[in-house]
């Protein structure tokens, strides 16, 4: 039995606590600044206030102020619970911090661009890392769908856990096993780090199916439009393949838990699927965003923000072909440039390997 | 603009006459003997009363007993809209009193088993025919996601049609595409057809989430259980690809519209779901089936009762691993021995591509 420490106290970190305590493992669960009110309930009634659930007896609440003192636990595992935009922040948390080289397993999901490329998250913080002087952090992480209310309910779930060096792999993934979650090995970290931020873009568009059946209403007969969200669901997939492909991860993930599974459940509910829902509507981003989202974090339209201009770059350049990407350019038009989003039936389901 | 013959005046085949009218075909739907109320209720106000909706005027029904009469407009195309237990009796009809080898397309699903192998309808029907001294007939079929009701409601719904001959499919595809219905090419007809019968199949796993759902109840913090459909959905795609290639078709297909696609929509709703739903509050096959869903044709059930005992012969031959087929063996268990529905974890995701 081991020693965790989970930086980030929102609702993933904290419901990734269940199946570590549950594992035997005593969690340290370190709150960000942001998340003071929920480190000062778990105190006090050990309840997670927006994972409305009792952690369990060995997970221990720090506040961000005390990471120094719960790192000197000396974890065998830390454990990256913030936000996609906190990422950089916990990095420089870490850093002055970290004595020696800790295996890193991230629940943060993104891409970032740098030069015309784009970089999952997981290097960035080793490469953070490594500003700080400590080299050769091993930085995995883990994709597939796991709703994190569900997690901490012990509902089962099959995720992905991804680190690069098999090794490494082999030694972390047997901590974060219980009977309820079921976590499979994978090497391919830039596959399934591509495929878990993705999803979030795409989920945008199945979302938008249901408010076009809103604005359109029910037909006579009753019908509703499954037909057209089975429809963009099946591009999203197909175009999710040449995305991992240009970052340089392996298209076969795709087809597993962090690409199929996670965009599966990211479609049943959630902030990408409602901005898609409001799109569909007829409503413009702006509009949306700020007039129904104000105060929400959209992952997928903050990813489409991110990587937009350099895949437009890439399109301009010639080195992408936007007839390969029809739903993620459509995507990106309506996010970046406030464009209605438009179905291109034509350019759909072209490049499906049929 | 030409002329095409639907057989089959159900909710597919029905549904199917409006894209066919609106790219101006003249089109004769001929009812089977179970169809005669429908047939009634068109001649006299127009309406099909199971799909709720007036056929466009070009649409011309028939009793079955006319189906002579059809033929002598000479159809281009004929369009099998029967259900997979009616494909038998459908080439008993069009046997005698087909003249020439008209290209034919079906939207019936299923696969027969036959001295340990199996078989998709296009090829029982080729051979059915040509059992009447009709040869080379081309028998194509339509994959993907599209519920009958959505299509006549004149919804957006992507489909793969698909012919083993490309020259034949060059010349059908283009007869069966309207502004709302994008129809894709593959010349890979076992794949499709494989994909199209066997989502069934998975639905019910998928569905099976739903009543376990109900029979544990909600969680106390509200948690539903999406990360298990999702879990099961990512499944039930990794071992419909080993059963396309056993059949003889393209794996890849699983990924387009007829396997990704098709499944999505099935795990919406409809029967198989149902079956599923009800195997996961806890009722046995025989039990659900008798006392729930009596008169109902579960295509899904229908199929594990056909090729069960064909792919249990393979399992105990060794010609075919159980442990890559850890979900479908045990939906066959479920309704060939009526046997609770067992989730094995352990052998879930261990064969997906990453």
């Amino acid at each position: 039995m081991g020693e965790v420490l989970i930086l980030g106290a929102g609702m993933m970190g904290s419901a990734f606590s269940f199946p570590l305590a549950d594992a035997g493992h005593t969690v340290r669960l370190v709150g960000t600044h942001l998340d003071r009110d929920w480190i000062s309930s778990l105190r006090e009634t050990g309840v997670h206030p927006k994972l409305k659930m009792k952690l369990p007896e060995s997970v221990i609440p720090f506040t961000h102020d005390q990471l120094g003192e719960a790192l000197t636990y000396k974890p065998d595992l830390i454990v990256l619970g913030v936000n996609s935009a906190g990422v950089d922040w916990a990095v420089q948390q870490l850093g002055p911090l970290l004595k020696t080289p800790t295996p890193t397993l991230m629940l943060s999901k993104g891409l970032r661009a740098r030069n015309n490329t784009l970089q999952i998250l997981p290097d960035i913080v080793r490469d953070g890392l490594a500003g700080y002087g400590i080299n050769q952090v091993p930085v995995g992480a883990i994709g597939g769908p796991c709703i994190a209310g569900e997690l901490a309910a012990r509902r089962h779930t099959s995720v992905v856990m991804a680190y690069s060096d098999a090794t490494v792999l082999e030694r972390i993934l047997p901590l974060v096993v219980a009977s309820y979650y079921h976590a499979r090995p994978s090497t391919d970290i830039i596959g399934v780090e591509a495929c878990a931020a993705l999803k979030n873009l795409f989920a945008i568009a199945v979302g938008y199916s249901a408010g076009l059946l809103e604005r359109l209403g029910k037909a006579s007969n009753g019908a509703l439009m499954h037909n057209l969200a089975a429809g963009l669901f099946t591009q999203a997939l197909a175009e999710i393949g040449p995305l991992v492909s240009l970052i340089g991860g392996a298209p076969a993930s795709v087809h597993g838990l962090a690409g199929t599974g996670d965009l599966y459940v990211t479609c049943q509910a959630g902030r990408n699927s409602r901005l898609g829902y409001l799109l569909g509507r007829g409503l413009c981003y702006s509009d949306a965003k700020a007039n129904y989202m104000a105060g929400d974090t959209i992952e997928g339209a903050e990813l489409a923000l991110a990587i937009g201009p350099t895949l437009e770059n890439l399109f301009q350049q010639g080195s992408l072909r936007r007839t390969v990407l029809p739903l993620a350019a459509a995507i990106i038009d309506a996010i970046s440039h406030d464009l209605p989003l438009q179905l291109l039936w034509e350019a759909f389901h072209q490049n499906l390997a049929i």
